[in-house]
């Protein structure tokens, strides 16, 4: 049956979503429909929205970061049933390709290597949407569109998770702190007495540095251009904070005399040449270790020498941390039941779902 | 005592080297005198000699891969005695630095980070040289300066190898083989089954050839712009050859068509924007390597989107194929006697040393 309820709506880019009351068709074969019960927001959702990003498709209901339980269930779901707790996945996890088979990659051949993740899975499988609004199909966004109170995703793309989890908080675990977390244990591979840089210090940078610090690292040297976000850095375990507008040189070369020669591994999760380079560049030589997690949109991209390659340095990067999502994020979540890990910090704000628009702007203000 | 020898002077940028006497002055403390029985050419001396290339030092003695008999020893010199077969090393190992006692680098500290290797170790370690010509001090070439009969080096600049040692053939052990071999064995880690394209087929390349062929690839690509290099590089284990030159479209696209999706991993023996961007090009989503060992003077570099690595690639480097040159050519030697690899493919002509400048005609020419 057609669940109406409401989901924010990006009709156009460049404008403000639109709460307005949607249809969320049945799921088909091999589809879950889920109640959404928390979503965050990401720059991914401004990216999309930003006018210079002219692959996205509207209308589009956003949202690829949530948590939910479902409510039904299509022919053929056998991972989940109604009730259970979920967190809807982005990057699905078919179990059968060659990139699920291997355990070198998070990478599903259900996405295209040749296109961007955020302007894929636009539709279900059999090519049409299960969102209708004033008559009009919309699109899904990165296979869950989390923007809506009921949401419909393919069975490879939501992991089950404990009866008892705290959905508020692990909705988190579907795209920020999994990002940052994994970019730092699974990619970078952060060494116990290691020291670590890390430029950016919003949720996905934050969930870095505590991916450092349950790593061990021993000096955890946090930037931002924002220094409002030190204090919540030094709480989770950053060492040093430094903000480049402060400094009377670049922060690359503070941070190479700082640690007698350059970081171990530098973590870029701003996004940009300039953020990206002075990572790459405040590596030491022998086994420096850059992890690009940011993306910028209309970014001129890093330029690098072999040279500085060649003195033994490595870039690497990272989607979703490395994390196979139906297999890990379970396990994610227990582990935050555990208390290996505190999610308390990266909640800013909690608005109710109407008030989206302003949750936009707080994060465009770094709040 | 002083001997006098003959030796390749380069005078200045640009010119043929001019065959000499020179002085060489017996070893200090901690330095060894060698009598260089083979050397090897490679792009790197044309680099210095090339007018782009501003920072290099005049009248020097190039050469930087050789080997060769030891004449006699200073003070305090523990690793040869005179008559050992030696090969001398541009990466010192001093044992004693963190980068030394790490697994992780063949970088030494007695390197400086922020220069280039090249223009470095131009004086021994009391800052004054060994060599004089016509009166006027010469500068020493990266500490090794192989093109002159007798040469001197610090102890920490030279492999002790078997007494029975081919050094005609185990000269190219010194950089060539090495670099291209261990960036296979060593930096990208090339494993059993794997597809790997190579870019550039020179001594660099066909050694990394060899290194992917031991380390049990499956399919190779070998990619010049010089077809009579193919005949070779399938002798040595190529199962596919590609001259950009002859085909429609770019080599990446053709490579990724080939192999489904792109290679595990991509070796850059070329050098230049174009190479290393076909190179990571064609490597495959989730976890494609990319090495880079070949560099170009005055490039302009890779200019690499976040996206691409956020994907799952990743782009390393190596300098000497990543060995420890005092600890790990020994071992080189060793295999070659033992027939793991054959050196014979690399050599394509032996001259007397009075034709050098001939040699770098030939180099010049591809042959």
């Amino acid at each position: 049956q057609v669940i109406k309820c409401k989901a924010a709506i990006a009709w156009e880019a460049n404008k403000p979503l639109c709460i307005e009351e949607v249809e969320v068709a049945p799921p088909k074969a091999h589809e879950v429909r889920i109640q959404i019960i928390a979503t965050a927001l990401c720059h991914t959702e401004a990216h999309i929205l930003h006018p210079k990003f002219t692959e996205a498709f509207f209308p589009v209901i956003l949202g690829h970061e949530g948590s939910g339980i479902v409510e039904s269930v299509g022919p053929g779901v056998t991972n989940c049933k109604p009730g259970d707790k979920v967190i809807p996945l982005y990057m699905p996890q078919c179990k059968k390709c060659k990139f699920c088979l291997s355990p070198l990659t998070n990478f599903c051949a259900k996405l295209s290597p040749s296109k961007s993740p955020l302007v894929q899975q636009e539709l279900m499988e059999d090519k049409t949407s299960r969102f209708t609004c004033k008559g009009k199909p919309v699109y899904h966004f990165m296979g869950i569109s989390t923007f809506s109170q009921y949401t419909v995703v393919s069975d490879t793309n939501l992991a089950k998770i404990d009866d008892d989890a705290n959905l508020e908080r692990v909705c988190l675990l579907g795209c920020g702190f999994s990002t940052g977390y994994g970019a730092a244990i699974n990619t970078a591979k952060v060494t116990p007495g290691s020291t670590c840089a890390i430029f950016g210090l919003g949720g996905v940078g934050l969930s870095a540095l505590i991916g450092c610090k349950v790593a061990g690292a021993s000096r955890i040297i946090a930037v931002d251009i924002n220094s409002e976000k030190f204090a919540k850095a030094k709480a989770l375990g950053a060492t040093d904070c430094l903000n480049p507008r402060d400094l009377q040189k670049p922060v690359q070369e503070v941070i190479i005399e700082m640690t007698g020669g350059g970081v171990d591994f530098a973590l870029d999760c701003a996004g940009g040449s300039e953020a990206m380079r002075a990572a790459l560049d405040c590596t030491t030589v022998g086994w420096g270790s850059c992890t690009l997690i940011g993306v910028a949109i209309g970014d001129k991209g890093l330029t690098v020498s072999p040279t500085e390659i060649l003195m033994g340095r490595t870039i690497n990067g990272t989607s979703f941390g490395g994390y196979k999502g139906r297999d890990s994020i379970p396990k994610l979540v227990t582990d935050y039941k555990n208390k290996k890990f505190n999610l308390d910090a990266l909640v800013t704000h909690t608005l109710p779902f109407d008030k989206i628009n302003e949750a936009f702007d707080l994060m465009h203000q770094g709040k």
